[in-house]
């Protein structure tokens, strides 16, 4: 490891963290809350660290894959232990671990909250809470190559370890141009987000709250009535906002080309909402009945559809209460997820795709054994990595997932549970069913149990190897 | 496909059945049941069936790859088709789907039931069901090989196609010998528990029963009380055979060569024997206090995990009662299952070797990216195409667990009901938890759900691609 290279990071990664402090700080002072000089004094700790850790332009600048997949399952680590000190000081989330627990959830978009009832913290901290999903959602590095002068050209590893999805798409030659047009798109859609929702009546800090956990596709609310109390047309745009963020940004970047043909022919785009539109047309069937009208039933059917495949995480209903058939499409498409390249979690629709490819060649090679056929995805060949780690990715999927279960069982609840707690916290969802249903929360876990769910959402953020990667000895080894 | 030999093969099986059908003939006859002469019409019907099949042998004796696996899917379904019939035909499962779906649950060892109680039927349809258990254990194709003077030298396809597990031993050069010798040692095992349980106390016919059920690693049973009121010491000797039968036979064939230290060395082996006492261990902890002493404690911790992951499905003890960390165990397992090459079913202990060494080699092609490792099993190089379609198989696995799982959950049954009814017939095991934990059975669900389940038990015996490729066009297609 690059150890130099790597503190240095660290360090930048700190002072961008100090600086996004400052923002539920300001909100605070606004509220008039004592809270928001805990953010200043943080701002400042954090501040104080970036200093020392960047003292020394490191001599080699070079950051190899594994630094790339280390410094950045570090940074969210470190990002998270620090920004839920202003929770635990504040005492509005008086255990440390929960408070990280918050934070984590935060920054990986999940949106499972140890909080029985929200709306007696802080302002500012509900809006900290709020703003790190919007953070998260697009990634704190892909913001840091944005705008922070940095180093060579091997920062394309930093890129890869942090963007979701098999393959990791360039819009533009530069790394730095990419990232300005991936966050130029995102305050576009946070923009027109917030504007909506306003105009059409949401109060302005719940408007901001809510955008930042829709676009982030997190979750966090700041009502206790979570969605449910919402006018029809605030749900829908909330839905709208949430299938949107959940496309890969790649199609956004054709739009804004004006490549038309490019962004309609994109498969991954296709089969995502085709996948929304089947599960919409199912759960409405399956469900009618509980609701009165039909534009009733298709309206929660659609937004609990999206904020599940999306992995945001709200609701406008208590979908725990719907016929197991509907729970079940909730709970596949919990795993299945959003696009690649979108701000959404799970295992990602093109890596779904790419499986059934796969196995379709399989097959193929067993009726054709000579046959020697590349897998094609929107035009183009797949590597032969790509295809290899995605068949892995499900490996080491289901590995971390039923071992997460098993540490969680020994606290006892029921499995639908236990079972729906690691899906929602491994895919960055938020709730899941019975216990963690959407009405409910994670506080009556262990501690253990809460360190299992708090790995599980930086792995399901960072697609796992990341994290991998902390606990492979070789990957700590000095270069030489 | 070369329909010739196809269908030849298939003429081939019925006439195996029409013996096998003889046995539970005899049996009916030494206790004066009319349903006897049922299993003697039957056994005609399919010799009949077969003398037309086998009319003409063809005259391109070939069969290539697909078309061993198409043929052992068509044979395997044939077969149970067939051997449902005198259930229905004798009264004792009056619907014919419901005698499919025992057929099937006796054929690929699955041990799944219908029936509320087993008592009141005849005896000589309980002796086929548990025979069907012994013939599928093994294999019915392995059978053929071993007594049918069949026909050029691809018919290792065939043993391929129906043998469990990511890589096929041939002990022997000719496919002929290895399956008389497999055979012989199957033989052998049976014969020393049918002893073993009728010395100790065990009546004759449960004894054989029992060990039917146990050997193939089945699990149906003859009394409505299960294993639960059997003494001690026949619970502890079926925990043994249970285990013993889990493990690839590859194993006795070294102890018969006195190969001591290939036996020894084997890796699936040591891992397969290491999870067991690591689970034992781990549930007997769990659920100490249930029972009276340490011993009654270890006594069924030890036959619940010798059932469940060499998947047998037979219970001492109701484990839908233990606490949720020994049921998870319990799940695990399930999937886990127990040793390729051996009657047990489940992804095979050496499938889940092959995906943690793949892991383990994903990670460090990160940390050195230019460095091509191989990955060794057993100290030879494990072929590319096996490390590509173990992993492959996981994918398809849980995919075709996870859309099993939407159409089961129509019928609205708890989460927890339907995720353990789909892991309990895709592993081959039997009971599941809840609704269908060991207690009860799967006669409630609907027909549709029932049809699911067929499939998936003969895609679990047969590993998923035998049954994929009968939906594949272009396995049909004639060879010209």
């Amino acid at each position: 490891m690059n150890y130099g290279m790597v503190f240095y990071i660290l360090g930048w990664i700190l002072r961008i963290e100090s600086v996004l402090l400052l923002l539920p700080g300001a909100v605070g002072l606004i509220y008039h809350e004592k809270a928001a000089w805990l953010f200043f004094l943080v701002a400042g700790l954090a501040l104080l660290l970036s200093f020392v850790l960047t003292w020394r332009k490191p001599k080699n600048t070079k950051v190899y894959g594994r630094d790339g997949f280390t410094v950045v399952a570090l940074a969210w680590i470190v990002m998270s232990l620090i920004g839920a000190l202003p929770f635990t000081l504040s005492g509005d989330i008086p255990f440390y671990l929960d408070a990280v627990f918050e934070t984590v959830s935060g920054f990986t978009t999940t949106g499972a909250s140890i909080l029985p009832a929200v709306e007696n913290l802080n302002k500012c901290c509900l809006f900290w809470r709020s703003f790190t999903h919007w953070v998260g959602g697009m990634g704190i590095f892909v913001f840091m190559l944005a705008v922070v002068p940095l180093l060579g050209g091997s920062t394309f590893n930093l890129m890869k370890a942090e963007s979701p999805g098999p393959i990791i798409g360039k819009f533009v030659p530069k790394i730095k141009d990419s990232s300005l047009i991936l966050y130029t798109i995102y305050m576009v859609i946070t923009v027109s987000e917030f504007l909506l929702l306003w105009l059409f009546g949401m109060p302005l800090f719940e408007a901001i709250c809510h955008t930042f956990g829709t676009v982030g596709t997190g979750g966090f609310g700041v009502k206790n009535s979570g969605y449910t109390e919402y006018a029809p047309i605030l749900q829908n745009i909330t839905t709208f906002f949430m299938i949107a963020c959940g496309i890969n940004f790649q199609f956004y970047f054709y739009l804004k080309d004006r490549k038309w043909r490019e962004a309609v022919g994109m498969s991954e785009v296709k089969a995502y909402l085709g996948i929304i539109l089947v599960s919409i047309a199912l759960v409405t069937v399956n469900v009618r009945g509980l609701y009165g009208s039909l534009s009733e039933t298709v309206r929660h059917a659609a937004f609990q559809i999206g904020t599940i495949i999306t992995t945001t995480g709200y609701a406008t209903t208590d979908f725990d209460l719907w016929p197991k058939f509907s729970q079940c499409i909730l709970i596949i498409l919990m795993m299945v997820g959003a696009c690649a390249g979108s701000t959404g979690g799970g295992i990602k629709v093109s890596r779904i795709v790419i499986l059934i490819k796969t196995i379709a060649k399989e097959i193929e090679s067993i009726i054709h054994p000579r046959a020697v056929k590349k897998i094609q995805f929107d035009g183009a060949t797949v590597a032969h990595e790509t295809v290899r780690n995605t068949s892995v990715f499900f490996g080491v999927y289901f590995m971390i997932f039923f071992l997460s279960l098993l540490v969680v069982s020994i606290d006892n609840f029921d499995f639908t549970t236990s079972f729906t707690a690691v899906a929602a916290t491994l895919n960055n969802i938020g709730p899941g069913l019975a216990k963690v249903g959407p009405t409910q929360n994670f506080g009556f876990y262990s501690w253990h149990a809460k360190c299992v769910f708090i790995f599980d959402m930086l792995a399901g953020r960072l697609e796992i190897f990341p994290m991998l990667l902390l606990f492979a000895p070789s990957s700590w080894k000095r270069y030489t």
